[in-house]
């Protein structure tokens, strides 16, 4: 019922990052590539068969070293159907590796909708007297724009599962301040408010470790920010993008984190998932690449974390 | 690049409306399930054929009365990636007879990935240098609260293939006012700015009807905030859930109308769907019972909106 796996995943690992799987086409080595061309055509169909190999050799590579993986739902809806069922396949295949999954679908919807959402990310679907897991996450990010009546459904699906959900709090983007910066009449801005909701709703799903099933996606682009919600938030764990070819360093997460090491888990996607092209690395070593450049961000970030310890 | 389309459909068959799909097992009659359970068990594939044959059906009636649909992504994942591809099957078949679909899937992210979703939903998949539409509606429902990042991406896709956006801006349902109603340190409440970034958006993308192709969601659960942002934002068409089984009646829904009759589309989904099962019709008259209920939801709006005339 709340993010206690994934917590456990981190310290067992002495690692707290998660592997974006964002596969575009440019990323995937040419002779995975042509396998899956020769076999179904350049179609959505050969498309989706070359990125469920190549996030499969990633996942491989990465799940000695990486707790989670977070596969981001619009890279696999653009190859239609076809793309969702590899989002399906590398969901499951990661979690048979005993990975933990983030789907990263900001899904938002109200009432029997966002029931359906939960279902289909983080539950099961009943057919009649049948039932069958959907997607199958770990947990979901979300969006809180529609409050808790968009939140609420998501919550009976995680203390019945064992899942949790990150709400998008202060984003990555350079325009994130738009409205989440604007300060309400009360005087807290638009971010704060909605990382007081977190608190407030992950009252609802405690974890063992002080962290609820209600996580925060808080951009490591903003690092006062994070380092603010840090102390207003206790209860609240940080999805934190925006490391590497978005420009966060290290210095710039660090004050996400508590005094256990534990409070974020730091992603990054184009940096790993790419790793093989910016070494210079053979095409069949893309997977060995992007191990190498996952260990460089982990010891990165433990640099300044120190050691993670369950308190 | 614009909703063009949409408005000239809503002209053509003077009636302002959109029939929610939003299928759950429970609405569909027993011997569509039974044939699908048959053919394919009681399982993800069984649910999803299932929804495809009601929906073609519901379709078939429907496309000479209401100018448009609106599938709801969240009741498609639910049933998996069987499920998706019925939603691409819908969204084809839609379009087929001719109406403008909706997909309701509230996405948001920022750049490449909110550029992902524009591909996925509304523009073309380049797989090398072949192409193909993942999912191809005509309209998208987003939201905004990750800022303009989040937004510039959808623009370029619409101009591009003459689609439209519909942006998040005051939802139906009772907690929408959590953060939506908040007032910013400026005066303006939270939905009201972001209803002025709806207009400063659709900017880039007028439409020759004095409407652009950057809608907004204004539900009909709160018809003062519906008529203040008509008179706020008058290049800005706004979809209007919340008529029906959540509450709203045409008195509700027509301030969101201008001078002529244009402004508004309106959305039922649950009355449209369940119809057959409320006046008791027989299961194979499902349709029948829907497109009646279409008519007496047209003919209660059109009773107050008058006339629709293109400007």
């Amino acid at each position: 019922m709340s993010l206690d796996r994934m917590i456990e995943k981190i310290a067992a690992l002495q690692n707290p990052t998660v592997a974006g799987l964002d596969p575009k086409l440019d990323y995937i080595p040419s002779y995975i590539k042509e396998k899956a061309y020769a076999a179904c055509g350049k179609t959505l169909e050969g498309a989706a068969a070359a990125i469920l190999e190549y996030n499969k050799g990633l996942i491989d590579a990465l799940s000695p070293i990486v707790p989670a993986v977070k596969p981001q739902a619009a890279y696999y809806e653009m190859y239609g159907w076809q793309g969702v069922r590899t989002l399906c396949e590398t969901i499951r295949y990661a979690r048979e590796k005993g990975m933990f999954v983030i789907t990263d679908g900001k899904r938002n919807d109200i009432g029997a909708t966002m029931e359906a959402y939960a279902a289909a990310h983080l539950g099961v679907t009943a057919v009649e007297e049948e039932t069958a897991e959907a997607f199958g996450a770990d947990a979901l990010t979300v969006n809180g724009y529609l409050g808790s009546d968009g939140i609420r459904p998501l919550l009976k699906v995680c203390q019945q599962g064992d899942k949790g959900i990150f709400v998008l709090v202060k984003t990555s983007n350079p325009s994130s301040g738009e409205l989440q910066d604007e300060a309400l009449a009360g005087g807290a801005a638009v971010y704060r408010t909605m990382g007081g909701f977190c608190e407030k709703w992950g009252a609802e799903l405690p974890g063992k470790y002080g962290y609820s099933g209600v996580g925060a996606v808080v951009g490591a682009t903003y690092p006062a920010q994070l380092g603010e919600l840090r102390a207003a938030l206790p209860a609240t764990f940080f999805l934190v993008p925006g490391y590497g070819a978005q420009g966060g360093g290290a210095a710039d997460v660090a004050p996400g984190f508590d005094k256990n090491g534990l409070g974020a888990i730091v992603n990054a996607s184009r940096s790993i998932l790419c790793a093989w092209q910016k070494t210079g690395a053979a095409e069949k070593d893309y997977a060995k690449a992007a191990a190498a450049e996952a260990v460089r961000m982990r010891d990165d970030i433990m640099a300044l974390v120190g050691e993670i310890r369950l308190p």
